[in-house]
């Protein structure tokens, strides 16, 4: 009975992110109601307030399964000897994010939810603290990784781990930026860009 | 005589995309009227409707300023052989980017600017335009410099130049956004991330 009941509130609550997710990303956060999100999600009023109190709670919670869907990724990365490198790493992780986040919709909808986040992010603490808490999780991460590609000889030594998980989070980022304002981004091409930069020469090596 | 008043309408010109600028960045694109860009540029409004006729205007002409920077900085570095490494290349042109924009403002201003744009862009097709028209142009600057590191042997040749530039792009990109949503990014961090980079093996490579 109690299983039953958990299942029954996990499946409400999955119901309710998915249709958030779905009139955010095709409405815009401010021009998107509570009341858009519960025709959406086809809840009454009593049902999402009981999981969320505000669009805002709502924005948060789609932030956190994104950013748990990151470590994941990363998770399974750290157990494998040597490392997946950056390239493979990181089109693993966009496909996942961009093809797992909001169902149903067309390929630019998660992307333009991001952005319309980050916009949203400038004048909200409570959001601010939500990605600053997952950007944080995501450099420690990378720097690991970054630790992992020295120790098997695959990265030079004297440049800061933190700097190279900053840059590769930042590619993430704009890769997102372009799949929301222009479209048309392959994860391939940030692999091959990625590939690209790797076989080139460090200005100074030997 | 034609000349002074030239020189009259390039400064006002300047007085109106500074003011802008600060606005914008301070309080946000949509929280700005043109009244509050009329009285930070200290100007009447028949002064500034003569020149722009509205925000979007004003955001467009701000973005296309941006845009001839970064082209003047390709130009700088097409013109010198080898072409500066993307590390260096990509440092210069956020330095450039984040100092001269938003005279006056906290070191967040511009990269907090770019990210509203982004997300206004998302329903303006003026605005759209501009950025797409950028965007293009940016793409090429940088194919070119991939196809020069290949004629000087810097790059492997099996990488499509269009997804390196992209990736690169993007790289920016997510800079500006994280500088933006986290401060305190100093344009070292993107320089270290892409020498690290570099230093990687490609996989499979000899």
């Amino acid at each position: 009975m109690a299983r039953v009941s958990q299942e029954h509130l996990d499946a409400r609550r999955r119901q309710i992110l998915d249709g958030a997710a779905r009139c955010f990303a095709r409405n815009g956060f401010h021009a998107s109601s509570m009341q858009d999100v519960l025709r959406e999600a086809d809840l009454s009023a009593g049902a999402v307030y009981r999981y969320f109190r505000s669009k805002e709670e709502l924005i948060a919670a789609i932030a956190n399964e994104a950013f748990a869907g990151i470590r994941g990724a990363f998770e399974d990365a750290a157990r494998t000897t040597p490392p997946p490198t950056p390239d493979v790493l990181l089109g693993r992780v966009l496909r996942r994010m961009l093809q797992e986040q909001v169902p149903g919709e067309d390929p630019q909808a998660f992307a333009r939810l991001v952005v319309q986040v980050w916009t949203e992010t400038l004048r909200d603490e409570q959001l601010a603290t939500t990605l600053g808490e997952g950007y944080g999780g995501m450099r420690l991460a990378w720097a690991k990784l970054v630790d992992a590609y020295r120790a098997n000889g695959l990265m030079a030594a004297d440049v800061p781990a933190d700097h190279v998980a900053r840059t590769l989070i930042a590619t993430a980022q704009g890769f997102i930026a372009q799949q929301a304002l222009f479209g048309n981004v392959d994860v391939e091409v940030i692999e091959d860009g990625l590939r690209g930069l790797m076989s080139m020469s460090e200005p100074g090596a030997s």
